[in-house]
């Protein structure tokens, strides 16, 4: 089993004219996925429209991707939904299709009556069960739950739970889970825009949206701020922010995949909810691209 | 087909120690509730852990209710999840099993890139192909989607869109709702705390938890409101609002399920995340059943 | 003293163009007011930009508009502050000014550490202390913190608390409050959106933006809701529901003083953090105010 | 005039039993605090009760402060209302006082109607008219308000603005202020739970509660951030994680005022609407105190 440490692409789904997971265009991407100095991948995660597929599709994705990666390359699986017979339905699943551990989001619709011991208890069943090791999934941002610290650090403590990916980008709790949890939980970025000062509060990797459009680029970031190259390391964050909001908090999923598509990368269709940019959005978006490139030299077209 | 208005309860899932579905205390609910002046039940509501259900139990829940629920009660199924081929799939299957109309919530997880255009697409869709009418959910306490009222008003144009049921409890929006969707619209009040202002703004409706435990006083306040005794339906309308609190709001599921055990329903278990209610909550629960009940004279025990 | 119930309306704050208080506009609204059927004023509410002016502008205005307006109509002075000694100091300038009451927001900036029983301590040393009775100012979008309603319902009890103008527009705790609060406690909705159903929880009145451009409008509205006339009363509710949003939740003050200036009225400018309405949204409203006339068949422009 | 960067202390303001200024106390904390390590301190600062004081208050408090600091330590003082005029005649009134710097919130009360135009205009307004250079303020958690990273960027050019305090905590948007403002504008931590991932990302210093109570430990782990001691900075601050949280989100200023006087600070009474900490409060804060002691070896007792 892969170490689960470095920088990590959470893939797209790309979706075919007839609302079809589109096989092809995925094998494209992972192809050239598996050339760049990434870790990994997460299938399944945010990026992946992972909401909008059925239990059949999601078990079809899983084993599609990790025949079609780089056999060095690790896949993480989002296998988190509302209910927990299904994730541990899907924790199977993952294991049988090779997976390397599972990223589980925290139940999200009951928040108003999720106590953090009911929380600790549905991720321990969870845990208790999964037959490969469980990323815990904090994501605010589109749950509405934040897991608490102390949860964290108390789950830590379990042994089939490998780390957490943090994407509420509040730094505080980052480093309070870092400094608190057993030596060797592994503390990961959820978000581009935040991934220098995870890494200098001892986080050891991160699961990026714009790792997929500028991979080499968010690993170079990483070993700066590993090897404790402050000044470089600053400055390439810096510069990334913008680009990242811009596949994230700006214009989401239908973002990234229309960067993804502007760059070479074959992101298909999206499902709904989501619509593709408009032309306003669409031309924002472009510039921000050509920003990051001429202010970096880093070319941001597939290869 | 039978006509949507009127009080619903949207029934609890009893799970059995094992956490299976509890058939044989459902059968017990549904013969009871058979006998109440309720207009219908929701089968799968939130109220009905419908989050935490598998597929395959959903679809077996939808006909076993229908089996034992008196053929005179309309039978409602929440059919809502993440996954548009998921929804449709559902909606399929509550047809077969006989219900009357559809519960769908708004799609969720992508909440900040969501656009009242994707929104209304991805309802559009469901409508579309839904063999039963689609009643919309707005609850976005649990969600965190608000629906636009101007979406819900377009909605309401659709041939098969029959009403929403509205649990934000901002009267405003609902009286808004209610006043611009076309005639004939069905605008149900989501929670007892605000059913008699929901019905003088137009509403024809209620699904309520608090009708699980009260069914026969939630039907006699709505009659009062809508034949214009507004003195009484005011009071009324007062007294249920703690009780009401008390099953919702305040301890959620876990509440509601107490309250019904404490009453001589069956309520069966929980299932995770939710954990049961702690000795002092199910204390001032004890006490808000007795409030209720000294200053009513309704008795709230199960016949 | 008069009685406080009925229909008053937040007065704006001209101010000229170099940026001092206008008086004589101020003068020719008031003039205008007198003549309509509301029963009153606020002076320094929400919509007067109070929370822009000096200690001394706010003690001039109150004694101005005392004198500018007809003596058969209640003027409610606005005095909440962030400061407890200032807010008193103000409550005796209301006093010595004439006002009726004095309507007195919540304490906001420490919301994270506002207790239940902190903001009912300050509330009380408020009522203690002032001269003239209050009338608390639950305004929770623009202060962040709401009333909790049993702070309110024990409130209710001292002898100097008069009542409530609650904006927040959740209308089950409107009722609440009404149900639970001692007789004679004034219940008075914040905006005109949720008017007819406030008053048919049990409230007494209204103070409201929309009143400073449909003045004997949201009078009859309430007048018929009052008098039980539940149709037209609600016909006449959905149609202020547009209005109301254009100068509050939508534009705010800005949208106010642009629909003032529009109908005749003279709005001044405004103060900064305000700056004036862009071209577009003036047109947008130009056009709610030129649909609710020709729907309603009342005329909006100011005698 | 000092060089505005470093470690500060935002002072409470101790009160009498009757609820007055208690300068004798205030002195001995000035005295003490004159004898640390830190930059400064900020006088009227959210941790100085400043929206519970008069202007005349604040005016005097000024003066004494700096009459009673030592020389070589740089005074800020907080000087932001809902008020422009009211702010600029504080901001004078700070520098006939000597006051180095000015701290200016934004305003917060309309924060439903304010645009980053609006916003810009009146911070603009601010620093043309003050004598003194000014720091913004964004603190989200109090006024509801976030600067917009846009904003600030562009506030960056003003010649009389001279950083900005950010106690939201979002390190995206701290880093990002720190790459695009104008070089030399000082980007403060606005606490203690992120100072150092906010001095790796370009800041230079930090206005902080917990620098109070714990200064010199503060200005040593500043120092070892900016001196690339990651590993030590880390752990520091790991360890005051807690303590921070003690003093700030956790129990406010009740928890700072009664942790000082534990540690044999004189804090005074507090002032409405805050009241004193429960006695179970008051118990796990003197535990946090212990703990952090004892894992730090660092003694919090004033000497």
């Amino acid at each position: 089993m892969k170490e689960i440490r470095g920088i990590f692409a959470p893939i797209v789904t790309p979706f075919t004219d007839d609302d079809k997971i589109d096989y092809e265009s995925l094998a494209f991407n992972l192809e050239r996925l598996g050339r760049t100095k990434l870790a990994g991948i997460v299938v399944m995660g945010s990026n992946g429209e992972f909401a909008s597929l059925t239990q059949r599709e999601k078990i079809d994705l899983m084993k599609f991707v990790r025949a079609h990666l780089a056999p060095s390359k690790a896949m993480i699986a989002g296998t988190g939904s509302e209910s927990l017979p299904v994730t541990k339905e899907l924790n199977e699943a993952a294991a049988d299709a090779g997976a390397d551990a599972v990223l589980v989001l925290s139940p999200t619709y009951y928040k108003g009556a999720l106590t953090p011991a009911g929380l600790t208890a549905w991720l321990t069943a969870v845990a208790d069960a999964s037959p490969l090791p469980v990323m815990l999934y904090n994501m605010p941002g589109n749950s509405g739950v934040n897991i608490p610290p102390a949860v964290t650090v108390a789950l830590s403590q379990h042994p089939n739970v490998a780390g957490i990916k943090d994407s509420g980008g509040v730094i505080a709790q980052i480093a309070q889970v870092a400094h608190q949890a057993r030596p060797g939980f592994a503390v990961f970025a959820g978000s581009g825009s935040f991934l220098m000062p995870t890494l200098l509060a001892g986080g050891v990797g991160g699961t990026l949206a714009v790792a997929n459009i500028a991979p080499d680029y968010c690993v170079e970031l990483a070993e700066r701020a590993l090897s404790g190259d402050i000044p470089d390391a600053r400055r390439m964050q810096g510069e990334l922010i913008p680009l990242n909001g811009a596949v994230t908090s700006k214009w989401g999923v239908p973002g990234l995949k229309c960067a993804m598509a502007k760059l070479g990368w074959k992101s298909g269709r999206l499902r709904l909810p989501f619509l593709p940019l408009g032309a306003e959005a669409e031309r924002q978006l472009a510039e921000t691209l050509e920003t990051f490139q001429s202010r970096t030299g880093y070319d941001l077209h597939v290869v």
